[in-house]
């Protein structure tokens, strides 16, 4: 059955109506915000979250006719059958099981046919063991020395989920243990965490599925002459994460140990697959993962039962569609109150704007709307102090505010400015920013003015534990994937990335050239000579 | 005189013809781009820095009207009266003098008939001689041990320049020297901020022009009462950054040293004033804070005195307008193609959305047209397999790619992945980014096929040291408020912020009574008083 355009179906008829309708005075966060019951009515509890949408512009009339969307759509359905193993990701041919990766149960998970979870398992019992016999000294470098130091070479999916987590549960590394990312084929990155490192107690960690991605196999490279130079054995420093099969699993290349990648789980949704399961196991110890993997499994499974209304990924993406195409904002900020989750943004950049930054939909056709909004954020109050000012009286753009209720630190609760503790003002201000945003402040002289009306969510744990940062990352990756099936995008490609690495190919190929001797090609643009002359020692100025 | 609206400007109406014409098939930037000798009639050196504008969507004909744009508006003219100490913050009736920070001749620069310079340079000098005597081991902590951490509290402009800045420079820091940032009022990073240091070795920088910035006091106590529980005394661990007279500058509450701020120079301009100068003095040493300030001037005079045409940063905020005004794109990437500019992006957030996020005007009149778009970015190539999918493939938007021709480490050159170096595998890719976006491939199933048509420009850097972290930083600042000399804003204030102050000053009583037993005030909102009783232990399923 073909999927219908979205513009088709009669709930995005009715929501266009409807955003008509909100543009009136009447319909101004601050006069809806008047409504008794505003937030038992439009706030939910489900998967170990809160989710809090009270100050989107939205009205009964507007959320039904998004339900109506959803249930056109199929959005539970079409989850569940990206839970079962349907081949969803079309054009790869593939289906799409991070879920299947945080299964802790015994259901089987069967991608045409077969049951994937005893490899799912196999490859987590084999983090566990490596982890522990890390942590316990039995497994060393060369030299003996016990692993302190772990660097993820890795770049995009292969990083960002556990950078992210990582520095969420900083708190509860394992004491001495240091976790460094080397992602950027930039020779600072490497430089600097080569400069941070302890040679001889550092295992590098290289994730890539292809193994063939190639700043992580350039990066790689370096990593193999730094180690042959502080004369250790790379073999006995190095493990590798990626597909059965690929040159990082070549066993003529030993390496301590290959933990596999399956072609089911994408990049940017493999933080609870070995791709996260590898460092976080090293940094924080392996019963952290899996309570990390426990808190995403939570998540999934609200996500495939829940009904649209307490949905809470279903409602954050219904809400994305209501701003993105009827409201007509560009873009959404992510605001954590918590500074542990300073990377979330960067992670959900590339878990969002990388699925659903697309103009084509499944069947092909290019969409007649737009798809995912930009993304970007910093934790606050910091964000306040930055770039606040241009969401209260520049440009407006949608919030989700994240709090977090328990902070790890109270015993400093004892000293307290303006009698609150700090944890204290820092929720004043997530729960003042909100309103603040949505009321404004039509008085004062023009400058003083806030014309308000702009929308947020607020999304809350009860604190920063790892089996939250699972919610979390799954609520995110859900999200994504009802806002996909909205659009009727495939979420799970990136062909978007291809036309830059083959024209990069193409002057590597120049460069090589050029190193060698040879001279530049004669069919080079001449923008592409001017860099490529400059890198060499050419002056800018005589171009 | 009364400052025109900038649609009255003929100018405006040329450029919305042109604009108009620029979205016709012929001047798709794939067909702009064959035109021969594109990049030299496109790009201009200056300053110590190369910008290359091939890749936006222009014409000469849009040169044209831009350059009549700058002109109609006196752009060269405005920025030489707030370079000579003019009140051009007029909301505030301030100067806006963070130009004269570093000026290193002995020209006077007069604010209200009084030259401000010999305060600048005495600040300078005792800095200096601070940071000298500190690395000398002559001023030491309570105990006698020298500083080797280094704690940064202050929020906004009073971190995010220091932390771009010293992230950039880390190759530079002192050995040992340790440099840490407390900016967020959040727990957690106070938590992490103690966990990290030498208490002993530790000087606390405390950066507030009013002493009174509530993140800043509460963390400033948090440290007050670390230090006396470790048995240090404050007074001999503390420095601060403020404003004469403030509570940060009463010898009632004596510290090792009180550097001054001034009136005439914005927080998110102040990274060349003591705001940077103490942190990064501190750190790489006076003489790296002095190249970096001398980088900085030299771009002030570039952008005071070149023709708009050959003006990097004139050039770089009319560009801004005609992509956010003209062809209405409502964000802009900034993608360093370098890691140690990783925070650069963080640092322009809140420069220029602070700055230029207004709606009103320097007559009180609400402007007729979108003033700042939304900025943000990391760094490429991460930012290839993050975000870049939408870039090719959503929804476009301008990027400003940053380049740095010399790497500071080259000894990795042997290891060659594909035979390029590192450095060289990066600049294929930088290269290759903006000519894909531009161009684009129509060719291939719908999913392979990119649009192209998407505007960017390339900054070159020589390489990594102070000096062009300079010019880097003043390129922004200038850039800046350019734009809004163009749209007429005042960019030196940032009443925006003040609401979100306001209303969380309320709910910070609020809690502050809920703490001493008392009962919330009646006049809460339900939704506030919903989130003021979960963080005091109530449920949120029971709402």
């Amino acid at each position: 059955m073909p999927l219908d355009s979205p513009i088709t179906l009669p709930a995005w008829a009715a929501l266009n109506d409807l955003a008509a309708r909100m543009q009136g005075p009447e319909h101004h966060l601050r006069r809806l915000l008047e409504a008794p019951g505003r937030l038992e009515a439009f706030s939910v509890a489900g998967g170990g979250l809160f989710y809090d949408y009270s100050r989107q512009r939205v009205i009964p009339a507007v959320m039904d006719a998004l339900f109506d969307l959803a249930s056109q759509r199929d959005l539970v359905g079409s989850f569940r059958r990206m839970v079962s193993g349907e081949i969803v990701n079309t054009t790869e041919g593939r289906a799409a099981l991070h879920t299947a990766a945080r299964r802790l149960d015994q259901t089987p998970v069967r991608v045409s046919g077969r049951d994937v979870m005893p490899e799912i398992r196999a490859v987590r019992e084999q983090i566990r063991e490596f982890a522990t016999a890390v942590h316990a000294g039995r497994i060393t470098g060369s030299t003996g020395k016990p692993f302190r130091d772990i660097v993820v070479v890795g770049i995009g999916g292969s990083y960002l989920g556990a950078a992210f987590a990582a520095h969420a549960l900083a708190e509860d590394a394992r004491p001495g243990m240091r976790l460094h990312f080397l992602a950027n084929v930039d020779i600072h990155n490497f430089g600097r965490v080569v400069a941070a490192i302890d040679p001889e107690a550092t295992l590098w960690v290289v994730i890539s599925k292809s193994y063939t991605t190639t700043e992580t196999m350039a990066n790689a490279l370096q990593a193999e002459h730094f180690m042959r130079a502080k004369g250790l054995d790379p073999a006995r420093h190095t493990v590798t994460v990626t597909a059965k099969g690929s040159p990082g699993d070549d066993p003529a290349r030993p390496v301590l140990a290959a933990f596999h990648m399956f072609d089911f789980i994408g990049g940017r949704y493999s933080v609870t697959s070995a791709v996260g399961g590898v460092p976080l196991s090293l940094y924080l110890g392996y019963e952290r993962f899996e309570a990390l993997l426990m808190g995403a499994a939570e998540m999934d499974q609200h996500a495939a039962e829940a009904p649209a209304e307490e949905n809470l990924p279903l409602l954050a993406a219904l809400l994305t569609v209501w701003n993105t195409n009827f409201l007509g904002y560009p873009a959404m900020g992510i605001i954590p109150y918590a500074e542990p989750l300073a990377r979330l943004p960067a992670h959900v950049q590339q878990l969002n704007m990388e699925s659903n930054g697309k103009s084509v939909d499944l069947e092909g056709r290019f969409l007649a709307v737009s798809t995912g909004p930009i993304i970007f954020g910093e934790p606050g109050t910091c964000a306040q102090h930055s770039f606040f000012q241009l969401a209260h009286q520049g440009r407006p753009f949608p919030i989700e505010f994240i709090g977090v209720v328990q902070p790890r630190y109270s015993m400093q609760d004892k000293a307290r400015h303006k009698d609150v503790t700090n944890h204290q003002e820092l929720w004043a201000n997530l729960v003042a920013q909100s309103r603040a945003l949505a009321v404004g402040k039509p008085e004062g002289t023009p400058e003083r003015r806030f014309e308000g009306n702009r929308p947020s969510s607020t999304l809350l744990m009860e604190d920063l534990g790892a089996i939250n940062v699972g919610r979390l990352l799954s609520f995110y990756e859900a999200r994504t994937v009802f806002e996909a099936f909205v659009w009727g995008i495939n979420p799970f490609d990136q062909f978007g990335v291809e036309l830059g690495k083959t024209m990069a190919a193409g002057l590597r190929r120049a460069l090589a050239d050029q190193n060698a001797g040879r001279p530049l090609p004669d069919d080079l643009d001449p923008i592409a000579r001017f860099y490529l002359r400059t890198l060499a020692g050419g002056r800018w100025d005589q171009i």
